[in-house]
C-alpha cells in the first residue's frame, strides 16, 4: 500500500470523527475512504445513522477486522440547509463529530459535509486557540515545484490586517509540523510587488508582518497572482474572499484547460494516435491537479483537529483527508500552535 | 490576411496614437506591431524618440507605402518610474498620446509602457464621462466557449459598491457596441452563488445591480472563481485587487500547466513521439490561452479610447491591440458610452 509511509506509527492511539453521511452522495464514499484508511492503519469513528452505516459497511468483506466504528447521529445538516442549524441541531452528525473531539474521544473532526456548518460547529465545539480572532481555511494549490499554502481559502469574507498575521503565523507553525517545512517562507497577495503598492488592508498586513519576520515567521513580502502557481513562497495570506475566489478560479481553470488538452488530442485522426501515446503521461498530470489528492482543508485556529473537504469528494479523497488528520494529530499539531501562540 | 475581417473600414479617418517606445522592450516590437497593423490597414501614428523610431521604421522594406507617420517625444516614463510623473514630464510619450486623443488628432491611445502612467495619463488628460466615478481596466479571458469580460482588473484596489455598478455597466455597453453582444449577462463574483453571501462590497454592490436589471444591463446573480473559465456569464464585475489577482492568476497557471503538459510529453520516449503528433493540435490552445491574442485592456469610463498593454508584448500583441483601438474608434464606443450614462 503506497500511502503507507504517510501512515503515523501511533494513529491507533485516538480515532478520527468521520461525518460519515455528509457531503452530495452521503454514506457511500465516505464509508469507502473509511475503509481505505482502515486498511492504511487509521482507525475511524463513522458518526451518522447507525443502520445506513452498518449496511453500508456490510459492503467491504473483512471490514469488521478493520478499527472502524459506528457512532450514532440522528440528524444530519444537508448541504443546503443553514450553517447557523448547528446551534438548535445538537445531534447533527458534524456536532457529534466535534463534540467527540472536544471530549478526548477522537483525535480530529472530518467533514466532506456543509462547510459553513462544520465551521461553525468547530468554533462553538472547540473554541478558539488563545491569540487568535478568527479560524481561517488553509488549504493547499500544486505549484511548479510542490505545492503552495493558501489562506484563508473562504472562512471570512470581511477581515482585519492582524487576522492575516496571525494565519501566516500559524500557516508557518503548520508546515514546520506537520510537512517538515524548517521557515517557511510568507507572501502577502496584493497587486504588485512593490511594498506601496496594494489595498489599504495590504499595506496595513505588510506592515505587521514585516514586524514579525525573523520573529514569528519568514515574511517574503508581497507577490502577485502569478506566484501562487510558481511557487514564489511556501505560504500565501490573503483574506478570505480572495482566497475563495482564487482557489475555485485555480481549480475552474485546470478543469477547462484539461477539457481542451483532451478535445485537442482527439481532434484529428493524427492527434488521437499521438494522444493514445500520451495517455499515460497526462494522468498523472491529472491527478496531481485533482483536489481529492490532498483530500480536505484544514480549519486552523480552533483548538482542536477539523478538517473540511469538498461536498463531491469521492473516496480517495476521504481517505487522504483521514490521512491528513492522523498526520496533524500524530504531530500534535493543536498543543504546538497553543505552544507559539503562548510565547507571544 | 487572416486579421482583415477585424479591420474597421473607416480606421484611416482617424490614426491611432501608439507610445512607440513604452514597455519592456521599447521601440523593437512596438514599430513591428504597427507595421504589421498598417499593413492591414490601420493608421498609426508612431509617438516616441523620432531618431530611434524612424531608424527602427527603415529595417521594413515598402514601410514609406504604409499609413504610418512619427510624432516626435522626447521623455518617456520608464517602467521602474512613478506613475504620477505624468503630471510633471509633459513631454512624456504617454502624454503625447493621449493629448493627441484629447485635441481630436488621433482615435485612441495605446501604449504597453507603465500601466500606471497610462491610466493617470488618460484619466488627467481626458477626463471622465460623466457618471462615472472611477476608470477600470476591462479585459478578456479565454471561457469555455468564447471568453469572459472581466473588469476591474487593476485600476483601483479600493472600491466602492457604486464602482461596481458603473462598471458592470460600462462594461454592457462595451459588448453590445463592439463585440455585438446583446443584452451581455453580468455577474459578480463572490464566494457562494447565493444571494446573502459574500462580503459586505458584495452585499452592497448586489441590491444596485439588481435594481438595475432590466433597466440598464442583465444581472445573472452572483458567481464563483470557478465560473469565469466556465463563461458563466459574459462580464463579471469585481473590485480591481480581486480582478487583478484573477487575471495574474489565470496566466500564471495556465503557463505553468502548459509546461507541466509540455514536460509530460517529453518524459518517455512513447510519450515524446506522441508528442510529435499532438503538437499542432496543442498549439491553437497555447495561443488561445496566450494574452497577446487580446492585444491589450481597454480603460473604461475615460472620455476618449486607452489601451494598456503588457509590458512584455509582442509585435503580434502590438497589432491586435491596435487593431482592436480601431474597432472601438469604428464603433464610437466613446459618444456611445456617453449616450447610454446621459439616460440615466
Amino acid at each position: 500500500m503506497t500511502a503507507k509511509a504517510e501512515v503515523p506509527s501511533a494513529a491507533s492511539a485516538l480515532p478520527m470523527a468521520l461525518d460519515a453521511v455528509g457531503g452530495d452522495f452521503g454514506a457511500l464514499p465516505n464509508v469507502e475512504g473509511a475503509v481505505l484508511a482502515a486498511r492504511a492503519g487509521v482507525s475511524v469513528l463513522l458518526v451518522g445513522d447507525r443502520v445506513k452505516l452498518h449496511a453500508e459497511l456490510g459492503k467491504y468483506a473483512g471490514s469488521s477486522g478493520l478499527p472502524l466504528e459506528v457512532v450514532d447521529a440522528a440528524d444530519v445538516i444537508g448541504m443546503d440547509e443553514h450553517a447557523s442549524d448547528v446551534r438548535s441541531r445538537t445531534e447533527a452528525s458534524i456536532n457529534v463529530c466535534t463534540r467527540l473531539v472536544k471530549e478526548g474521544k477522537a483525535a480530529a473532526a472530518v467533514s466532506m459535509g456543509h462547510s459553513g456548518a462544520t465551521m461553525a460547529s468547530a468554533l462553538l465545539t472547540l473554541g478558539r486557540i488563545k491569540g487568535v480572532d478568527r479560524p481561517a481555511i488553509l488549504t493547499h494549490l500544486p505549484a511548479k515545484s510542490g505545492f503552495t499554502t493558501l489562506l484563508d481559502a473562504g472562512a471570512n469574507a470581511d477581515v482585519k490586517a492582524q487576522y492575516l498575521a496571525q494565519w501566516a503565523r500559524l500557516a508557518s507553525v503548520y508546515l514546520r509540523v506537520v510537512e517538515d517545512k524548517e521557515n517557511p517562507t510568507v507572501g502577502l497577495l496584493s497587486i504588485g510587488e512593490e511594498d506601496h503598492k496594494g489595498s489599504a488592508l495590504v499595506l496595513e498586513t505588510h506592515a505587521l508582518l514585516r514586524d514579525m519576520h525573523g520573529k514569528t515567521l519568514n515574511f517574503h513580502g508581497n507577490i502577485e497572482g502569478r506566484d501562487i502557481f510558481l511557487g514564489t513562497t511556501d505560504i500565501v495570506v490573503t483574506d478570505g474572499f480572495t482566497g475563495n475566489v482564487v482557489l475555485k478560479l485555480a481549480e475552474g481553470e485546470a478543469k477547462v484547460l484539461f477539457g481542451w488538452v483532451r478535445e485537442a488530442l482527439g481532434s484529428t485522426l493524427k492527434s488521437k494516435l499521438g494522444g493514445l501515446l500520451v495517455r499515460g503521461a497526462l494522468r498523472g498530470l491529472a491527478e496531481r491537479m485533482d483536489p481529492s489528492t490532498y483530500g480536505a482543508s484544514i480549519l486552523v485556529g480552533v483548538r482542536g483537529l477539523a478538517f473540511i473537504g469538498h461536498g463531491s469528494a469521492d473516496a480517495r479523497a476521504v481517505k487522504n483527508a483521514l490521512l491528513r488528520a492522523a498526520r496533524a494529530h500524530e504531530a500534535q499539531l493543536i498543543p504546538k500552535l497553543e505552544a507559539a501562540f503562548a510565547q507571544k
